[in-house]
């Protein structure tokens, strides 16, 4: 049932696409790299992953992908040191969490040498496709989705794990607004939130649009049976500085564990900034902003690493932030790309070498 | 960028399977007729509809439909009566709720053309592959998934329209037995549960597969921040007959508006049946079933029609079902088939011949 990085079957594209790129003015996750890895899951056994040029791929009409949305994902980075050296962050919390969202799927788990080895020999045929300097990156999209046929609401017997590689700057860009939840809503109780879900991402599309229509960019997410807890915002995990102390929600089967997030808090004590891991309540940015202790709102994730917010609105009220001069936010996210980079020491043995 | 039936582009397949098949023992959504129907939405058009032999299709690794679940269905069944006749249920509440759904992940409405007209002549073109005899039914499974390319968590530019046809005698067999949850959920408040999206429905595989683990088919799915209200039976709506009197729970963002459900109560109702549409406490049920006063649990949806369930489980105790006589439930259902397949007058004018 296993395999390893030895048995990969490795199909090389004859030719390469990265000339016709622009490194300079890519938009996030719309280039794929000349290769990606596919391994077949059938009735039970994982077959011998290939690395075979990008391209499309025939699927049947019937494959429960398209009915019942079995489909996981994660996304991850690798990123290159001036000694042309590439590195993985935290992998294994990846492959964690990847065969989590497959358990909470019905969906088989995936072997560690397929996902970790298999993404480890694509990145190596793909190298000259990560460039050096700072936000520059590799973004790694490992996803499963279920190909098995038949129109019954039930399990495949078939599945696809597949990696496909991007060449990334950075996620977001412009000022960031958010609107706090009031009626929508991104997961329930008992239900898949903490899983990285094909499903639980156009959830979120339909209020999101409403929001950008009203001028802001994302929605911070609040519980659902009573939209008075804080919990993630649009795709990302949460903080809010308030009287210097950094809040973010814990995770829970609402909230994903964002590996971004669980570095930072590591980051944060190490550190001696002051971190709680508690609920936090609308009504306690509400009064936060309203006393002037609120500081800072920002969200974290791989895509955005960090993605500090200028202001919010609840109850069609909009709250601007105050102006930071020592952003917490930015001071972490530049101790957090520093270990990535291989710029700093890192002391949490956080870094992989490919 | 509206389409009409004139429009259709047809290839016809050079052969058929039909003889292939065996139509006495089919299983539910395995097998698929001669033809599908396709149409692709390119960045505000839809394009020409094209019916051509059933077949595996190209798409995109990094199509969204594969990573964010862009993706909704339809489940409806043609009926062929003595006459040779082929007949839809009320395709129009069909075609409604797929475009609810669509508005509510963000996917463009498909024209009425496309869906109704479309499907007329896809299901005209394999007319065969419908018998005739109770039981016996055409499953018509129109889809809509976002093929448009990019690991970017935003609504697609690309879609695809397509309907598959698989022929069915009937979804359910054997008894059936249901835990009442008190953990896991369907839907969320302001979620998507009443959209028909594919992420709804691989939500519940993991629940149901433990369910079935200790010898239950299905899960009764209670709301999800007090599992105190009864609202879908697996992936079907669900009724209570209680001391001669009809519940079921009304339809709201957690409860899918289901067509037969929403038949049945028209139909029992004519039948001077008492009927309440309220929500349903699981205490309730509890006291009905120990105090003598419950009488049937069914479930109802196109693929079963209607699903008699024989006991359930609550806080690990099984309460079984009393033997009915005269049970609401097979009357119900066959009031509904004698309609469906043309054999009694169809009073409310439900039916539509292709």
């Amino acid at each position: 049932m296993s395999n390893n990085a030895d048995n990969i079957i490795i199909n090389r594209a004859e030719t390469t696409k990265i000339d016709s790129v622009d490194f300079e003015n890519l938009t996030f996750g719309n280039i794929f790299t000349d290769h990606m890895l596919i391994c077949d899951y059938k009735q039970g056994v994982w077959e011998k992953p290939i690395i075979k040029p990008y391209e499309p791929f025939l699927i049947d009409p019937s494959a429960k992908v398209f009915h019942y949305g079995q489909a996981i994902f994660e996304g991850m980075k690798a990123y290159k040191d001036d000694h042309d050296d590439v590195w993985l962050f935290r992998p294994d919390e990846n492959y964690k969490r990847f065969n989590k969202s497959a358990a909470r799927l019905a969906m088989p788990e995936v072997p560690e040498d397929v996902f970790i080895e298999g993404m480890k020999k694509l990145i190596e045929i793909d190298e000259k496709w990560v460039k050096t300097g700072m936000g520059n990156s590799l973004y790694i999209r490992p996803f499963m989705i279920a190909t098995g046929p038949g129109v019954i609401a039930a399990p495949a017997q078939f599945y696809r794990f597949m990696i496909i590689l991007s060449p990334a700057k950075s996620y977001y860009s412009g000022e960031v607004k958010v609107i706090i939840a009031e009626h929508y809503s991104r997961a329930a109780n008992g239900g898949i939130g903490a899983a990285k879900a094909a499903g639980n991402y156009s959830a979120q599309f339909y209020p999101t649009k409403l929001a950008n229509d009203l001028g802001f960019q994302q929605i911070i997410w609040t519980d659902d049976a009573t939209h008075t807890k804080l919990e993630e915002a649009g795709t990302m995990n949460v903080f809010f500085r308030i009287n210097d102390t950094l809040y973010t929600a814990p995770t829970s089967e609402r909230i994903l564990d964002g590996v971004t997030r669980k570095s930072l808090l590591d980051i944060a004590k190490r550190e001696n900034i002051n971190v709680e891991v508690r609920p936090v309540l609308v009504e306690e940015l509400i009064k936060a902003a309203e006393n002037g202790t609120l500081q800072e709102i920002f969200g974290s994730g791989t895509a955005a690493v960090v993605n500090p917010i200028v202001g919010f609105s609840y109850q069609d009220k909009y709250y601007e932030l105050p102006k930071q001069e020592n952003s917490v936010a930015l001071q972490l996210k530049q101790k957090l790309n520093d270990i990535q980079y291989k710029i700093a020491e890192d002391t949490f043995g956080w870094t992989v070498k490919i």
